[in-house]
């Protein structure tokens, strides 16, 4: 705590739920020479409320990817009303980022640490071409996809597995790349397809992985059985790719 | 024609259907100081074809108005296949502009004269936050709309009218201000709401005239009788307001 009463730690803890498109951003998490959705909002609550305030999000999202219920908590000097937070917070935010609930919350709530499960979407445009509209939201696919196939795939994958050849660096993890898949579907709707994934906790790109692998399964270069063996490897290899970031929305956190 | 056949009249005349994210660009039509998506097109086809090539279209949008059907007819100097045209010009037209589909055409075909039909959608999102990756694509409407008022306007308008009081320059018309509105529907679908118009032919930013007029019908402003005196008065006025660009989009043209 300093003389002004700056930096002083604030008894008002609020939750945010957030929406963002990705693509102007580096990410999620501040970081230097790159905009970042949590550098926004600490420069937004900087001028909202004279101190400064660290904004703690559910997790990471990389470069590129989307939120449709991104979840963060705060605290901050005074207590303000959800409404009146919300709409301050939207009034000085840019259009791309947007608050879509803000709660007071309580002191013991912590948006990384309480939360007990995540869905990611991970959404894909199979057709000869993407219509333009879609192009920041959509992972393209133009050779037809397999449905049966990628839920042959999924089902494989979904449970509780060692998913150390389903992340972009295992050795990050420093407990156990074990993790609990609790729904892998695959869904689609005329060109749109969607891979849902939800889980207690995802690994490093993890998702992104899943969506590599099933892809490449879809268009039938390489059997869903293949999923069993790969598990088993613990090896990362070329056969699971990582699918581009513009197809990827962290979709809900639930506490 | 020049000594080196360039600028000549050709024989292969083509059909182009067109999708287009129209937030970056001054419009359909070519103009000076602007990127247009007739300019864009005509500037991948002078690399294709090393010749001139006009693109006529079969009426021009907006700035910031979106395609998803529109049509163009070109001569080019050779006959091409549908699929060789519709994916070299995809390969050099910026993302936000995709062919869908390309195909040979009579001489007696013309963008613009021979449409019997075209379809309007102007998309709206009736909710207190706008959805960031919806940002270029809805016209944001808080307040609540009311479906019942929005349908009994529209039904009002539908048919055969003097539209003065719906374009924003009645003058510009050298015959008639008249038309054929053969469609004009209000659906939703949870915080969705569509307006589509159809008609042989439509007066300059009528259809954003329409959902500017209808969207003041929505939110209670004017009650839906007032249809009926403000197409009879046939003078524009402050009540009817010309809805933004952005949820505008050229749905289909009919030939």
């Amino acid at each position: 705590m300093d003389g002004n009463g700056t930096n002083r730690l604030s008894a008002y803890r609020h939750k945010l739920v957030i929406a963002y498109d990705g693509s102007a951003y580096g990410g999620w998490q501040i970081q230097p020479n790159s905009r970042t959705v949590q550098g926004e909002l600490e420069s937004v609550f900087r001028t909202l409320t004279n101190v400064e305030v660290k904004v703690h999000g559910s997790g990471r999202t990389d470069q590129g990817v989307h939120a449709l219920g991104q979840v963060a908590h705060c605290d901050l000097p005074t207590a303000w009303t959800g409404d009146r937070l919300l709409n301050a917070l939207n009034a000085s935010l840019p259009r791309d980022i947007r608050i879509l609930k803000a709660t007071r919350a309580a002191e013991t709530f912590h948006a990384r640490r309480s939360a007990v499960r995540k869905e990611y979407r991970y959404c894909i445009w199979n057709a000869p071409v993407l219509l333009p509209h879609l192009r920041q939201y959509r992972a393209h696919i133009r050779e037809p996809l397999n449905l049966g196939a990628m839920c042959a795939a999924a089902a494989c994958l979904a449970g509780v597995h060692d998913f150390a050849a389903f992340t972009a660096n295992p050795n990050r993890e420093v407990d156990s790349t074990t993790r609990n898949l609790m729904k892998l579907t695959v869904t689609q709707k005329g060109h749109d397809w969607v891979i849902a994934a939800m889980s207690e906790g995802f690994l490093y790109k993890m998702v992104r992985s899943l969506a590599g692998f099933l892809i490449r399964v879809g268009s039938g270069a390489v059997p869903p059985q293949e999923a069993a063996r790969i598990l088993q490897s613990k090896e990362r290899t070329a056969r699971v790719p990582t699918a581009p970031p513009e197809g990827l929305f962290l979709w809900r956190v639930w506490y």
